[in-house]
């Protein structure tokens, strides 16, 4: 079936209006109609291929959440009516030993990504939620537990919520520990909520003195302006984890310096140039460690939801029209949003 | 007291017989009569002034083995005759978290070093083992319960054999595990024999083919000539651990893209010249690490002699006179030693 879908043609191409085909229901898929995609920074990297590999016809989009309309004979989990999400995985192999270990954003033969991975359906690769209908595997849909007014606040947790989420229990933030989160944007923002809920000692660094109060208000117990030489050393020495949100090529001593004994700085963004080459003093003094994370898998992307609404916890958002998103991209590359862009997926119907 | 050491009175200097003053045993105090003192690439760097910070007159090494001369009246673990060592660390702050965790290494007020630590004895900083005596806290020293006759080879498990055991065991080597070690130096050849010890499938990697049967012999299961990139694309995802011995700048990456999921890159030497910035990408696609370690506890360093002396390990070494010790230096330098040279101290009787 044919939907309405904002995708590019070329990288040097603006999104616009394309119509795709989705697959009908196979006894193990979940058909969505979708209410709300979110905006990530990969959706712009990928669609103007700053990042090797970009697939076209290219719709983004793996921030997605919306109602269930259909659903394959074999689906026991999920019926018509259903509030679901699609985060950043639609497919892997499930038989390696992060697939069984429920690490699917691991897989060993790579997992497959909402949009430009490999499929075997037209056109080749995969679409994501720029659209208004996904077809997806019943088991990479999540349910969705918030009310429904706060839908489009949820769309970002399927990437950026679950992007912290993740590296902050791996690395077992909760009561007792101190925190820190680097960076307040579409990512940063989530895990300073995330890590306050967690009961975490929470400190947010910021290299802007104007986000302080932000900061503060959405939960941060502390706030370190980075600039800030003196408010940096304070903190020497004192950190159990640093979760380091910003791609940016950047000083990472600054922060590795602050890591107690045994301490990591947990880096969820990969920079186009590199950062510096970290000071190795500064790990062998202390026994600290510089890590990576990504994403996370299902079954903790539906722990993460449930958490989320029992905690009450939504992202910060300014909700769109599909036909502004050339604006977001342009305001996202200046950090001009507070603190993630979410499509109303209602305005692909206007085709005026 | 007056006793006969090695050291140097300026970076620029050869070290030379010197007479240096030890302190007569305090209460908590252990005398030892120096048998035997390792040579380590650290005991160049400093005497030399390659690192900043040398204290003159300079008087390395802390890699000591001997029999205990002196007890003072509180000392009740040792008694004259005892076979003892005494490694890296002299003193600590016994209070802070690190001390009262036994991680005397990574004192939060700064271990005080064997030799080069400010200390308030004369002269003002301490004097390590290329002489004929020491004294030192109890608390500090530990038994050596390997027979007699290994004691040379015994010494530099004080400082290349914790430095490779504690990483080992807080990474978790043992059976079931595939560990990597990088170098077959002073450090490498004590990480392959103790790997191999804890029942780690061991891989050794060298630069040079030369190699291969020594590390095999030193109880490597697999050894990777790190030039071939065959070779080494053979093992890619499947180290839960590298401990990588190299001190010199190099690319780190070819070591990440080896560690399976979770796995950790340890690093235990400090580069004079940053290596190149690690690849961020090998390290959140895996949830990898870079880390670091320095040395070990004093415990701990009771617990891998035992560990030792129960499995029969000790070091391959070079016995050499004091007075060979700047050939020693540069034979090091070029890496032309298997695989540690350590001093026999009666040598420093020899003033002719």
């Amino acid at each position: 079936m044919t939907v309405r879908a904002f995708g590019a043609h070329a990288a040097i191409k603006p999104l616009e209006p394309i119509d795709i085909v989705r697959r009908a229901p196979g006894p193990h898929d979940v058909q969505i109609e979708i209410a709300f995609c979110g905006v990530c920074h990969s959706d712009l990297h990928t669609v103007r291929g700053e990042w090797s590999g970009t697939l076209y016809p290219c719709v983004p989009g793996h921030e997605i959440v919306g109602r269930v309309s259909a659903v394959g004979v074999e689906v026991t989990r999920f019926k018509e009516g259903d509030l679901v999400g699609i985060g950043c995985i639609v497919d892997s192999c499930g038989t390696c030993a992060s697939c069984t270990d429920h690490l699917e954003q691991y897989c060993e033969r790579g997992m497959t990504g909402t949009y430009n991975s490999p499929t075997p359906g037209a056109p080749g690769h995969t679409l994501g939620g720029y659209s208004q209908r996904i077809v997806v595997k019943d088991a990479y849909v999540v349910k969705i537990r918030h009310p429904r007014e706060q839908l489009a606040a949820v769309a970002p947790l399927l990437c950026a919520g679950i992007t912290t989420y993740s590296p902050l229990r791996h690395w077992k933030a909760g009561p007792g520990k101190k925190i820190g989160v680097v960076g307040i944007g579409g990512l940063g923002h989530m895990g300073i909520k995330l890590a306050h809920a967690m009961g975490a000692h929470t400190v947010a660094f910021t290299t802007s003195e104007s986000k302080r109060e932000d900061a503060k208000s959405l939960g941060a117990d502390e706030v370190v302006v980075s600039r800030s030489a003196s408010e940096m050393g304070a903190h020497a020495n004192s950190f159990d984890m640093i979760l380091n949100t910003v791609a940016a090529s950047h000083d990472l001593d600054a922060y590795t310096r602050l890591l107690e004994r045994d301490g990591a700085l947990v880096l969820v963004g990969v920079p186009e140039h590199a950062h510096p080459s970290p000071a190795v003093f500064n790990l062998v003094g202390k026994r600290r460690s510089i890590a990576g994370s990504m994403i996370g898998g299902i079954a903790e992307t539906q722990e993460m939801l449930d958490f989320c609404a029992e905690k009450g916890l939504v992202a910060d958002i300014e909700l769109i029209r599909i036909q502004q998103v050339e604006e977001a991209y342009a305001r996202m590359l200046k950090s001009d949003v507070k603190y993630r862009f979410v499509i109303d997926n209602a305005s692909l119907e206007d085709r005026s």
